[in-house]
């Protein structure tokens, strides 16, 4: 641990340093960037995620972050009620919203069952998705979970839990990723991608 | 430009991409990092950057970061006052004093004259430097800037206002690092480290 010339500053680069991927070195680099700022702008800075973290609200319909109690999707008069697509946080619903293809609604987990981070079902946001589709009016549900063990096994728990529903459940597509190589394509989803061919007249709509 | 779904959200994103290095995506990662921390550490965070910048101090002598007036290596008793050595940023002081081999003062200029980003003389600490030397005490003001074209364009100036004063003026040396390969060093340092060659004797003593 270096020596730093003053408390302030060592505070300064502790906190950068709790930020995921920031080290030492980089925590030095931004505290300094910092000084080098004019007083307001820091006060806006350090204010903005003070503020964020006090008065930030998350929708009571689906748990996207939200500034009023219901978020813009849940509310939207065009959007298609009953469908609900499921994402781990809210990164997913705005990497979703991007494609412009989806007009349902969206569940947001907040987390994926990961026994290896002691996250369980109860941890996320499971129940209030089953409580969701028990009131009769969603007619599908689209799982749109990372492809990792953790997304497989909340996949699977969502699915044991929905299927007593009279609904469709679903789960995105995984395949080669277009403008992707065929020789570069790992096995495993080049051969998901074989087992789940679709109709070729089906490529050609967008 | 994304839509975030919150004005807090899309505010606090703002201000980590303000962050040099700090791209889009991982100003929104830290974003919702902070997110999921408890409401006091979020406040700490935040007003470790607003204190540090409003109540930093810089060393009335050396311009070093303090906590007060005048900073730990000036006040400290066992320092060589007859002996500056002067660099860029704190950062310069760090670095040197980690090396546990240099026992003088410093003078942090707070930056090096670069026309390109409109930085002349006399927005950095030169003029003080003249002063503290035309004091009388100082018999020896070592160079410690970057090896840039900056670099060498700051020690230049610096040396033309103090020549006129009766001390020694040095450079740090400039050569091949220790445990780098001959081969890979660049021929600018090579050429230099054969100039500057040193009796084999002093390689010895550390």
């Amino acid at each position: 641990m270096e020596d730093y010339p003053s408390k302030l500053l060592a505070a300064a680069i502790e906190q950068f340093s709790s930020l995921p991927g920031v080290g030492r070195r980089t925590a030095m680099r931004l505290a300094l960037f910092l000084l080098k700022q004019e007083k307001e702008e820091v006060k806006r800075f350090g204010e903005a995620f003070i503020k964020l973290r006090n008065e930030i609200q998350y929708c009571e319909k689906c748990y996207n972050i939200s500034d009023q109690q219901t978020c813009g999707i849940c509310t939207h008069p065009g959007r298609d009620e009953s469908i609900i697509c499921v994402v781990e946080d809210i990164r997913d619903v705005m990497a979703v919203e991007n494609t412009a293809q989806y007009k349902g609604l969206y569940h947001v987990l907040g987390g994926i069952i990961s026994p290896m981070d002691g996250i369980g079902p109860s941890d996320i946001r499971i129940e209030e998705l089953v409580e969701r589709v028990s009131k009769g009016e969603v007619k599908e549900v689209i799982m749109a979970l990372s492809t990792t063990m953790e997304g497989d096994t909340t996949n699977f728990y969502i699915f044991k839990r929905l299927k007593k529903f009279n609904i469709n459940i679903s789960a995105i597509a995984r395949g080669v990723s277009i403008g992707d190589e065929l020789e570069y394509t790992d096995e495993l989803t080049l051969g998901r991608s074989l087992i789940n061919r679709v109709p070729y007249e089906n490529t050609l709509v967008r």
